[in-house]
């Protein structure tokens, strides 16, 4: 099959607290694209590059001094600012669709929600580390977080390794905070006129959350592809 | 001697650029402090704490993948933000000294400066990481950038380690833009009423350099002790 390329990639990213099951769907949604005839890139974050790694090392391991609030809105996003200028960037420029696990909407979340930073605070550094840039479309995946830890502590068991993740070891309110900021997210995303997000209820069975978001981003690239083609035509 | 103890410390910070001569006087302070019978504390940035001194890792060594200025500038708040919370606003609460091997303004000269950054986008990531924390007295050695890249080339000649620092790497007119970066922050501090900062020429003979040093440090104690002893009477 021919390789189609949009003048400008698409950007799409999963968000969710623990367990929600966003890791599952990147690789149905690369396929999806391969498909269509469109080359994909999948990354994750905190991550995604040789250096964003070394800062999600210092983010998620435990260790016994504390990291700080500060620090840590600080380098999640030095880690989102060296993963989008040196891959997500030049990838759309490629015409590529990128596909993220966690993006900025889990700063929010986490440092806002969790740790209880103001937007406006949250804001400074964005605009700082990423400018006006932001994904075209989001999938929310939303579970109550004991749903959420079940599943993470039963995949850690499943797979036989011990994370020692810092997030994880927060305690459920936490995850509540985490859940709700989030959600605030959607409901405000709802009222816009051009809508970046869907909710996806992610108790229901693993192959009904993969359809919505196959139909999701199906519908996004043919959106994208269609005004293309009218515009060649 | 007895301990004396400030209320609250002082916080002394060394800037200038490489091969300025800074390192070498932090003992003599710390030594200066002590015979005052005042308990000192001295750091380096960035670093200064088990997870700063993993972000200076990342910030100081070439590696292949190019750190992007964005990410250099959120590491460096980042690792500041984790060594004032973590150790620095803790000594100065005990009543000690802190002295300090480099701190924000060398992020004003070198990601300022050096990299372009505006110093209104500097304020916006300085705001989130610090408030508005700042140093007591802030001693500027200067050199021209010459003079100082050779003492820098020699001191790693002498002690056998190579460096493949990142910084050390840049060009003289990176130096030279981090250097007048350096003097219009003086020129700047020269024109307020409360004035922070004092200029000393790092040309002059080691000898002359700490002397100057050590009597900026000593009329601050001196005026921080009497004002204490005159509150107390």
């Amino acid at each position: 099959m021919q390789e189609k390329t949009f003048t400008h990639g698409c950007f799409i990213t999963l968000e969710g607290i623990e367990g929600a099951g966003k890791s599952s769907l990147v690789e149905a949604l690369c396929q999806l694209c391969k498909e269509r005839g469109l080359s994909a890139v999948s990354v994750r974050e905190p991550g995604g590059t040789a250096i964003a790694e070394q800062i999600r090392s210092i983010l998620k391991t435990k260790q016994e001094e504390k990291l700080t609030s500060e620090a840590e809105l600080l380098l999640m996003y030095a880690a989102r600012a060296q993963l989008v200028n040196t891959v997500i960037r030049p990838a759309l420029a490629q015409g590529k669709v990128v596909i993220c696990d966690r993006h900025d909407l889990s700063t929010r979340a986490y440092q806002g929600g969790g740790r209880g930073f103001s937007l406006e605070t949250i804001a400074k550094v964005r605009s700082v580390a990423l400018g006006d840039f932001k994904p075209d479309l989001t999938l929310l995946i939303d579970v109550p977080p004991e749903l959420g830890l079940k599943r993470a502590a039963l995949r850690e068991a499943l797979t036989g390794v011990e994370v020692n993740d810092r997030f994880e070891s927060e305690k459920l309110s936490f995850f509540e905070r985490v859940r709700s900021e989030y959600l605030k997210a959607y409901h405000e995303d709802s009222k816009v006129y051009a809508r970046s997000m869907l909710l996806i209820d992610g108790t229901m069975s693993m192959s009904e959350v993969r359809e919505l978001a196959l139909n999701a981003v199906r519908e996004l690239l043919d959106r994208r592809l269609s005004f293309l083609e009218g515009g060649r035509a």
